[in-house]
């Protein structure tokens, strides 16, 4: 797998400095990359690191073509970051899976589109449909009226359940659970009593959702993922959620049920969020956020105290426990009337003092005090 | 699929107020019922939302009936959210897997109960048994001397290893280890030596276990869940845990090994708890919980800052972390210290005072003053 | 299964007191183990727990020889902790996968070493190889160009991506990912551009991961796990991240891109690591330690509120809100303030005091005032 400097430019649509037959190899980090290696420098602060880089072709912004053309080729473009992910496609691997297993158990009722891979042991139930395009990697479980949209990618050990939408260009990884019951139970006389799940799971397209997830189908409505979403591994979305628009959501993440999140939030990773609030079009989160009310205003949020030697943070936890009893507003007002006494105090000894002609107050009293001992 | 007014007043106990003939087709939420949907208002706060609703029919508790005659039909009941627990049994889909399939691999000295179903590619170990009316998905593994009950439900890519024990109407979703090795390792010298975990998971009756949760065998004794304990998504519970009746674990929750957790707890999402801990009885926890001492008292406990706007959120990080200088213990003594001081030259200065009669302080010492410029 | 004292003695190196052709069938805890049972005291302070203990031998340290030599027989060894990680390899149950599976999928160029067991509907992809004396449990899935080491245990469901490289002794619990795509997206123009990850994972000798667990691969650059590492369940390990030997990472922590993680760190359950960050050698984070810089020295470190009962801990939430207006800083200012003010206070008040033999001040003050009265 090799390309001219010439043909990634066109992808990228670069400009090139340089000679544009050399020959490509390797997509790598500046550290990595040698003579027939291709890196990026995603701007000036990375220019040391690409002063050292052995890269043959380096991709740069328009600022820093003077700076590293004596160095290297060069392809110019407007963002480096976008070029290189871009490039990243030119060379991925292609995935393993060509053509339907004989192994795959697919229901007559479902329809397969063209060009379909479906993996060893795929199991696809009737009525289910998977659109042109799409890979199916093995041991994936595809229940009843499940519809795949075209260029989908699913990864071995999916399980996808029953009714469950999932639009065009959709990626999901490895053993992630979509369109699973619910947690809904109706507490009565000690007891749960399970509510089963009516609903199901909407997946618009282009969404990216990671491994070991668990994103549950609605109790009486829908749980929905809107076009663009990205989701990363290990991700709890709960039964009827709703995703707006291109919000990335990072790994460990739990939303509660009936939670709406509005469209481009970006959530890091292991935040929780919980159930039935709103949360507003732009808001970011910073990791580990716990979030218990809706946010209404775009916006970064926080939660959390941040880390301390432990020793410290033992003494730092005692002082949030005590903060109880004696709160910084209970202690504003007891210095506001210290403040106060002393302000009367203050007062009261000035009208002592003479004009400032006359002898200091000490003077004054000692004599005052001599006079009584007279 | 529908229902009479009058079949579904009798599931769920309810008394009609309307036409016992009139057709339901779908158990709704009150937005969006339409005229042969049934809806539920679960309590008076409900009132406005089921007043603009088009549900053809109402389940109401008995304070609401007179408000929602006028407007459609009706079932009253006692508790509206159990009948409608009640009553998506009713409206349930049944499963997908039915019969036992020709690819499933199944030891013969496995013992499969009446009236099992077992999906595609399921593997069952030897001298395991499966209960009357059991479901078993799609890419089960199910190794050797694992007892399932009756009525079971266990989903697609579920895991359960040597010796597990599982009581009747258990309900095991996606990609779900059970009886997985705990995490047990001897330190010695620099190294890890693993702790080969030699017991193993019991599980009683009518438990609830979610998607993608981890739940290990013990290390000599066993891992235990009694009857009637719900766990949603992406849950830990390590080696050794015993988890008490009905007790209630929501997503993302970890629970280290050999603690106790109570009966009849709710411990909400992403909870951590160590090890070696007891919780009493009807405990609840709020999310994101973090536990590392016993809980000895029924209640509810929470930890976390709350969320914060992030640029506000710094400086209270800041403050948290100066609090292990300056306490507030330490500016409570300053306080009282300056309050003592402040006292004393109250009291000095009231005795300057004349009597109420007299002349004011300040002409006192104006005199005073004067007199010691003589 | 049954072992006589002798054999035990010898396997755990340590010192028989007592009837060596004693026959022992279980390894169990103080309060299970029975006459024909053994267990451990792990130091003085189980010495109670012991004496109350039905075990007909106990392993022991030196210390508590003479203590329960009366009691029953003994093995004496420096570290009955390490003894019993030892012995439970004994009474370990053997792997109920034995042989190839006629119904694994094994692609022609994939190399098979000496005594491999592969079980069910294990897909195993084109030029992977598989090191002798390890065992792949059912519906695993290990793609194309994938390197299992020897000795290495795969437990069910697990998914190992293309270009994986696992090194010897290593044991992957079920439902894990490994080498699935890194969560790499560049953000351009309002959409995500999916950056393709072209790097791999590899994993040293001797590594243990848990079940449910994501180990990501590299964006250009391998996620790497150095020997001797292990790793509970439910762990998230993203594209690039760095693993020094022998550190041990605890159930549901998630470490974000690119970070590097030091020799022997003990990370505690639910920890969550920022991304780009360096985590020195020995460092031990406490459960549920949030980490957003890096670590250079070596110690422990936590972060976190602790627990409360909920109705005060909104209170200490509502002081940690307050203290970004009021914080200890401004406090503490305050209080210097006030402190000089009543310094001054005193100073001119202490001018007016008699020497220790006069009258005491107020007893001057009221003839002052006298005075002007006069």
């Amino acid at each position: 797998m090799s390309f001219s400097l010439a043909e990634i430019a066109q992808h990228i649509q670069g400009t090139v400095y340089g000679d544009s037959d050399k020959i490509i190899q390797r997509l790598c980090s500046l550290e990595q990359a040698q003579e027939n290696d291709i890196s990026f420098v995603n701007g000036a602060k990375y220019l040391s690191q690409a002063q050292n880089s052995r890269a043959g072709v380096l991709i740069v912004p328009s600022e820093l073509v003077e700076s590293l053309k004596p160095q290297c080729s060069l392809i110019e473009v407007a963002s480096p970051y976008l070029a290189f992910a871009l490039l990243t496609h030119l060379f991925a691997k292609p995935s393993s899976i060509h053509g339907i297993s004989d192994t795959a158990r697919i229901h007559p009722t479902a329809k397969i589109g063209k060009n379909v891979s479906i993996g060893d042991f795929v199991v696809i139930g009737a009525y289910s449909e998977i659109g042109d395009d799409s890979t199916i990697y093995p041991h994936c479980f595809i229940d009843e009226n499940v519809h795949v949209g075209i260029s989908c990618y699913i990864e071995s050990n999916v399980s996808i359940f029953t009714n469950t939408q999932i639009g065009n260009k959709v990626r999901i990884h490895a053993n992630t659970s979509i369109g699973g019951e619910g947690f809904g139970f109706a507490p009565y006389q000690g007891q749960w009593h399970r509510i089963v799940q009516l609903g199901k799971v909407c997946i618009g397209d282009n969404v990216r959702i990671g491994s070991n997830c668990s994103i549950d189908r609605g109790a009486l409505n829908d749980t929905i993922i809107e076009d663009g979403v990205i989701i990363d591994n290990l991700v709890q979305i709960a039964h009827n959620v709703h995703i707006g628009k291109n919000t990335a959501i990072a790994a460990k993440t739990g939303i509660a049920g009936s939670t709406q999140i509005g469209e481009n939030c970006i959530i890091a990773g292991a935040c929780g969020i919980s159930g039935h609030l709103n949360i507003a079009d732009n808001v970011q989160l910073t990791g580990m956020s716990m979030v218990t009310k809706s946010i209404t205003q775009a916006g970064t949020y926080s939660s959390g105290t941040g880390l301390l030697e432990s020793a410290s943070w033992r003494k730092a936890v005692v002082n949030f426990r005590q903060s109880i009893e004696t709160p910084a507003s209970k202690i504003n007002k007891q210095i506001q009337k210290l403040q106060q006494r002393i302000e009367q105090l203050e007062q009261q000894l000035s009208t002592h003092r003479p004009n400032p002609d006359s002898e200091p107050l000490k003077t004054m009293t000692q004599n005052s005090t001599q006079d009584t001992q007279d």
